[in-house]
Order: C-alpha cells, then sequence, then structure tokens
C-alpha cells in the first residue's frame, strides 16, 4: 500500500485557471467524458503493460483542497474568492472505466475514461497522466526485461539513478507489475511488499586489507544468503578463487555460499568461466549474479552467446526507462464527449484524430485463450461475423470478422461518485496477470526486433461516427467558417 | 522548503547488510571518508550544474528508523537483534563537504565528500546518489535550454511525464537552479516558491461551440493574463485571426492580450506569421508562447531559422532529461580514506581509477573573473607557478602552471555533526549564482556541438599519491599475493 501523501496541487496551473473558467462561465458541471490513452507504444514494442491504477485512484480519493492550498492559490491573485470557496468543498465524484492493472494494452485504446463534471473531470489530468504514464512505462520495461531473461530471475536496483526518491519507489512497483519481482529498495519493499534482495559493494571489499577476508567476514555475518562481489581486484584471479576457498569455509561449518557477483568486464564469458569453475568444486548452486548496464538488449547477448547467469541485476536502464522508444509514455487526456455530443479532436496529421464518445474496448479471445486482435466500438455496439472493422491510423488498412468470436471487455468501472468499486487486487497477484496477458500475446510479440505488431480496430460504427464528426469540422471549419478580419 | 518524508529505508538493501556486516566486525566506527562523483558530464555537456544539496541535507537531518522501520527490517530475518538497536538509536553525525548548489562542476571531480564513521557513511549511499543525481541531471539540462533559449523565458510544463509526482517536483526544483525560472506545477510553486504560469489546454476549446467564444470566455476570466492556444483548428486561417479580435476587444475595455501560444507545427515559420500579423495591427507586446517536444536542440534551430518566440514552453524531454547522453547521471560515491590510509579503487580500466583520500577542490580565476581551469590537490596542498598538474584520466596530458594564480577553494563543509552549518540559499539566489558561473566559463563552453572542454587536473601531490598506490596494488594483486588454490 502506498501511502504517498498527493496533493491537489499536483496539476498543471492551467487545469486550475480551465476550471475557474468553465465556473465563472457555469459550465463546471456540465457533463463530459475524457479518455487517456497513447498513440505508440513505448520502446517500439508490440504492447504495453498497464499500471499505475491504485495509486491514481488513491490520488482521485485523497482530492482535497486544505486552507494552506486554497491560501497559495488566492496569493497567485489570479482567482476569484466564490471559485476559490468552491474548490476548498470540492470532491471528486466521477466515474472512471479501466483496465485490470497488469492487463497487455496498446497504441490508441482508451485506457482510462473518466465521466462527469466538467471541472472534475479536467483537474484530474495531469496527475493521472503523471501516474499512469510512468507506472505504464515501467512495467513495460520490466516485461520486456523480464521475457528476455527468460529462466533467469531479475533484481531491480536503480534507486540511485531513478529520478527522485518517488521516482525509485514508483518504478520498483510497476516494474514487480512487469516481472521484476525482486528489488533492493527497501523503502519499496516496506511499502508494496516487495522481496528485498542485496549483495554488497565495493567499498566493503576496500574496508578490509584484502579482499578473502572480507569475503570470510561477509560469510560470517550471513552464512545463508552471502553473495560476494569477485570483480574488485581481478575476477578469475582474484574473486574466484577467493570465493571458492569461502564456499568451502562454509559448507565444512554446514552452510552454503548462496552466490557471486559479477558487475564489470565480459559477462557472457566470465560467467561461463565461473560456472565450470563453482560445477567442477562441487558447488553446482552457486548463483551467478550479473549487473553493469543491462537492459533486455545486453541480456539478449549474454544469453545468445551462452552466458550462465541465474539473476540479472537491472539499475539505471530499467529505472530510467533508457531505450529507444523509451524515456517517456506519451499519454494523452482527451474530450471525447460534452454533454450529449460525442467530441473529435483533429490536428493538422488527421491520423492523430481521437476516438471520439463512449466506447468499449473488447479483446477478440480465441480457442486456446490467445489474444487475437483488439476492437473499439461504441457503446452498446458489438461486432459480428461479417462486420468490417478498421485501423484508426489508417481507415485503408480494415478487414472483415470472418467467424463468431468471444469477446471480452477488457475494461470496468473503477470508481463512481468518488468511491473505488473494485477490490484492488494484492501486487503478486497483478504481477501474475501480467504474466498471464503477456503468454497469451500472438506468437512473436515479444521479441525485441520487428516484433508482430498486434491489431487494434475501430467497429463501423466508430469509423462511421467518426467519419461524421470529421466532414461537420471540415464543413465548419475549413470552408466557410473563419472569422474575417474586421 | 522541499517537505517531502523521506524515510532512512529509502536506500538499497546492501547499504544495511554491509552496516551489519560492519557492526558484526566492529568496525562500524572506523573513520573514514567518501566521495561522491561522476565520471562523464552529461549530455556530452562541457559542464554540469551541482545540484540537490538543500534536499540531500534535509535527508541527513531527518534521519531516523522508527519502530515500524525497525519492525519491518527485523521480518526480513537477516538481522541481528544488537544490529536492529543500534539502528533504532543511529543518528547522522558525520561532516560534509560540497560546492553549493548551483556551481558548475566537472568529470571527476569531488563534489560531496562524507567523513565519519564507516557505518553512517555508508548507509547514506544510496539516498545521496539519488537526489544528487537526479537534481543535477535536471539542473544541468535546464541550463543547456536557457542558454540556447536566450532571452526568450523557458516555462517548464513535464509534469505529466516525469517520473512520478516527485520525480516532477525534484524536477521543477532542479530546472530553477539551471536557469528556466517557471513551471506548470502549482505543487512546486506551492513547496519552493517558483512562479507558476499557464495557459490552456484544447479541451478549453472544444467545450465552447466555436474557437471565437472559448478565447472570448477565456478573455473574461483572466483579461489581464490571458494567453489564447490558437492552434486547435488551423493556426494561420483560425487561431489567429480570433485571437485578433479578442486583442482588440480586450484592449476596447482597457485591457491587454498576453500572449498566444501555438503548440504544433512549424514553429519557426509560425512565429513569424503571428509576430508579422500582431505587429503589423498594433499589438507588438502580446508574447508568442512555443511548445511540442522542444529541447535545446529545437530551440537552436528556431532560432536560427529566425523564430519570433518570446517563451519556450519545454516539457517531456526537460522532465525526463532525454537527449544524447541524458537519462541519467553516473554518480558513484567511492571510498577514498579509512583510518588514516588513502583508498584507491582501481578498476579493469585503469583510467576509472578513483582519486585517493580528502582533497581540496580548487578553481583557478582570471584577472576577469572567468573560470581557467580546476585543479584538485591534497589536503593542505595547493598549485604553484612551475607546478606540473596531471589530467586525472591520462596523465600523458599534463600542464604547467605558468604564472601566479588566484585558487578558490569552492567547496565548504555544509555539515558537521549532523548539524547543517551554512544558511540554506533562498532557490533565486542558487540560480542567479548559477547564471554567474555559466557567464564564467571560458569561451566556447556553452555551445550544444563540440564545447570547449574544461580542464581539470590533479595536482602533483595527488599524482604521486595514486602512482604510490596503483604501485602497492600491482604489487599485492598482480605479481605475488594471488590465494592458491588448496
Amino acid at each position: 500500500m502506498f501511502d504517498f501523501k498527493y496533493s491537489p496541487l499536483l496539476t498543471d496551473l492551467y487545469e486550475l485557471t480551465m476550471m475557474a473558467g468553465f465556473f465563472r462561465e457555469n459550465m463546471h458541471e456540465k457533463e463530459v467524458a475524457f479518455d487517456l490513452f497513447f498513440r505508440k507504444n513505448p520502446f517500439h514494442s508490440s504492447y504495453a503493460v498497464f499500471a499505475g491504477l491504485e495509486p491514481a485512484l488513491k490520488y482521485l480519493t485523497q482530492l482535497r483542497f486544505s486552507s494552506r492550498d486554497i491560501d497559495y492559490l488566492r496569493g497567485l491573485g489570479i482567482f476569484q474568492s466564490d471559485f476559490l470557496a468552491y474548490l476548498a468543498d470540492f470532491r471528486f465524484q466521477a466515474k472512471v472505466t479501466a483496465p485490470q492493472e497488469g492487463t497487455a494494452v496498446f497504441a490508441n485504446e482508451p485506457l482510462l475514461t473518466v465521466e462527469g463534471k466538467l471541472a472534475e473531470v479536467q483537474l484530474v489530468e495531469t496527475a493521472l497522466l503523471n501516474i499512469i504514464n510512468f507506472q505504464t512505462l515501467v512495467a513495460t520495461k520490466a516485461a520486456r526485461i523480464k521475457t528476455i531473461a527468460g529462466k533467469a530471475q531479475v533484481l531491480e536496483f536503480g534507486l540511485r539513478r531513478a529520478h527522485g526518491p518517488d521516482g525509485g519507489l514508483s518504478e520498483a512497483r510497476a516494474a514487480y507489475i512487469g516481472g521484476v519481482r525482486s528489488t533492493s529498495n527497501v523503502w519499496a519493499g516496506q511499502l508494496f511488499g516487495i522481496p528485498v534482495k542485496g549483495t554488497h559493494a565495493h567499498s566493503w571489499i576496500m574496508a578490509f586489507p584484502d579482499e578473502l577476508s572480507s569475503f570470510r567476514a561477509y560469510a560470517e555475518c550471513f552464512p545463508d544468503s552471502c553473495i560476494l562481489l569477485i570483480d574488485t581486484y581481478d575476477t578469475l584471479k582474484s574473486g574466484l578463487p577467493n570465493a571458492l576457498i569461502v564456499a568451502r569455509e562454509l559448507r565444512a561449518k554446514g552452510h552454503e555460499l548462496a552466490g557471486i557477483r559479477l558487475d564489470s568486464g565480459d559477462l557472457a564469458y566470465l560467467s561461463k568461466k565461473v560456472r565450470d569453475a563453482f560445477d567442477q568444486e562441487g558447488f553446482p548452486e552457486v548463483k551467478i549474479v550479473a549487473s553493469s548496464e543491462l537492459d533486455e538488449y545486453v541480456i539478449q547477448s549474454i544469453r545468445s552467446e551462452g552466458g550462465t547467469v541465474d539473476i540479472y541485476g537491472v539499475g539505471t536502464k530499467l529505472a530510467t526507462c533508457m531505450g529507444p522508444g523509451g524515456g517517456a509514455l506519451g499519454g494523452v487526456y482527451k474530450l471525447v464527449r460534452f454533454e450529449d455530443s460525442p467530441k473529435l479532436k483533429v490536428t493538422s496529421d488527421i491520423a492523430k484524430a481521437t476516438l471520439p464518445d463512449r466506447k468499449v474496448l473488447y479483446r477478440v479471445i480465441g480457442s486456446e485463450g490467445n489474444f487475437e486482435q483488439d476492437v473499439i466500438c461504441r457503446e452498446n455496439e458489438t461486432v459480428h461475423p461479417g462486420d468490417i472493422v478498421y485501423d484508426p491510423t489508417n481507415p485503408l488498412r480494415y478487414k472483415k470478422i470472418t467467424r463468431e468470436t468471444h469477446l471480452e471487455n477488457i475494461r470496468c468501472t473503477v470508481m463512481d461518485y468518488g468511491k473505488i468499486l473494485l477490490d484492488l487486487p494484492p501486487l503478486e497477484k497483478i504481477a501474475d496477470h501480467c504474466q498471464d496477458q503477456l503468454s497469451r500475446l500472438p506468437e512473436g510479440s515479444l521479441r525485441l526486433e520487428n516484433p508482430h505488431i498486434y491489431k487494434v480496430s475501430m467497429s463501423r460504427g466508430l469509423y462511421d461516427l467518426r467519419s461524421e464528426l470529421m466532414a461537420e469540422y471540415e464543413k465548419n471549419f475549413l470552408n466557410n467558417s473563419f472569422p474575417q478580419k474586421n
């Protein structure tokens, strides 16, 4: 359970100025719907792992402006006192629809839909994006790393390079969801119940007169969980033979050396040499931990060269979500319905037009439980054999639904009237759900290079609605109704 | 003032296991010194801007293990009760030496030096790195952006893409230090006193029947601070003429339109067109705000094409420190002295050997107050005309000090016995200090491509000490003292 206390001021100023404007225009209680979605899967991946829902819902339930907050806003000198009084009583009462955390999701799909009064739905844009963007990005990176690591464990230890204290906390939580189920971050262990792991640093060894005495001292302290860092002086000539001495000494006292860690050099080569040495000396259970600027690409290369790593320690590149297509998830939050009217946002790139109105996100499930494709329908609409469905970014790409399909609505109402409606699952269940989701993606979805592209389509009904709104937009704005100079 | 409550568990597990080990070996009170430094300037920049000191000192003063923390650690089953009792009474009492925040610093220079008892100095490694790495990274990115923006203002609005809530807060603070002196992040405004700015989103416009009525409504609400987003439908055909109408209407009522914002399209071209139109219509004071995936490179390109932007709104790429050489700062924290012995850490890459022992970081100041070079000396050592100084990464690069120089020790003791010794300057003063520092760098230091490389050298005394320790290391470890199989 995450006890970070969110402030209602965790927002861009313009959310508040717009709120104030809507209030002044007496539009603040108009009923609207906004969709939160992203336009590109991160990391050039074929999927993303949805994460951040629980903290997002916590934020929404905590949304109260204290008198200190109101005083601060008054001091800015741009808000009227009637609006500030309204804020002081403000409670978030809207409805939120979302997938379960850990669900595989794709570009252009509505993730969160927030429906309620204009002012409240507008206010929460920045914080929802902040929370969902980052956690979804990390969960996806973690899933990519874990997938490539195969049966090897992955340990997250990026706190020292994470973007601030909470950057490290949010990251450990989301990485767990994606499949990286242990962390070095003790605070994350305490808050989220994630197993914590660790070895020791080079400074441990340097604090002793020599490497062997440092290893012996560490083994005495932690006889049943001792992992020795063997690269301080020379991995094969010093660290390895010293670790073997300690392994024998531990065994003589009824314990077993847990493992060794490699933190530099050619990890594929060194892991094989070290594995051979421990195996030959009768220590096949000693685990090899490898670290040093790892990510999914480096892990893939180590594995392809026959490296014998049991546990990958991944830091900077997971914590900061580095890599092509990484660094940030470009989630956006767009108005899709205003009172009874579906709304469309068109930009100069028409392929980036939004999907208007309330929608249902269906997943087409094959006979083996496998995921075949997703179809976004209007509410109360579904798809049937013979229907044509369209790529939302390019309607020239369309396909026919050829047979009876099993559709699963992958979102549900998770909050209404400001109350969380679902039982928030424990993190372990979320991570299990994620693994199950990844296992059901089409073949080739998990590879790093040119993965299978998962089909996301819009229904005929949605296609027609969007076309209609686009035509209306063109009629109103492109042809005749531009204001003239006066 | 940042009131984020740090937990003492904001650490990697291995800091605690090492502490426990030192405690068990009765080494925990040995006197040691650690240096915090980085090996490469971020962003292939010629400099970095040191930031994060105030939050780091706050963390150190808050360091207490609550009974809840102790219970959690006990539950891990790896710590002895005498160590847990020691933790319950633990207070950070060590000495910290550091430059002022906002100081220009360079690769291989000792930034923080922490001197005290082994256990306390080891414990704080992770948190200090987490705080200093990120804030220094952001401050440097912000300085690069602001430098390239010239006289134009820069507004930070990356909260929605930042790495979690505190990612956005820490970032706004550090960006301010680097020269980006306004933010959209209202919480950062409240906590740090940073001026908050904002306009409105496309959703404002879409909530009205047409663009002109949305502009009019916004101008009525904020007649003296109204910035209109003009790209919702068509920047030049719709947004611009509508904004001009509103500018005239505002003036007729005794107000002035503050500005317009461009958020898509060719920003150089559009800014010139919009500038011309407002100038011709008698509104030379209307500011042009530009946004849309900006960073220092895009801003440079807009300026080189004659773009007329007054305020750059920078989001994702500042908040997440994207760009070549960005994403994370690789700060490390290494043992440099143990009891009375200087310590050296050598890796397989000998150029990455640490600089041993206590040191003084001198800046050589020219007659105009300009920064000529930095020299790292042993304590009680200084440099004189005729002395040779050496590049720490390659002693083949050396140079002679040719004349009497003015040396400034750019660090001071900022904490001792757990007490903060300096008056923490207000953020504005820190940002002013940063601007002053940047203005004193050698010519060519601020350009993006192939900037001037600032010279950082080590003194002869330090060079000799390091050579001596390296020779000892080779004697002990490379030639004769490797353990043999038994």
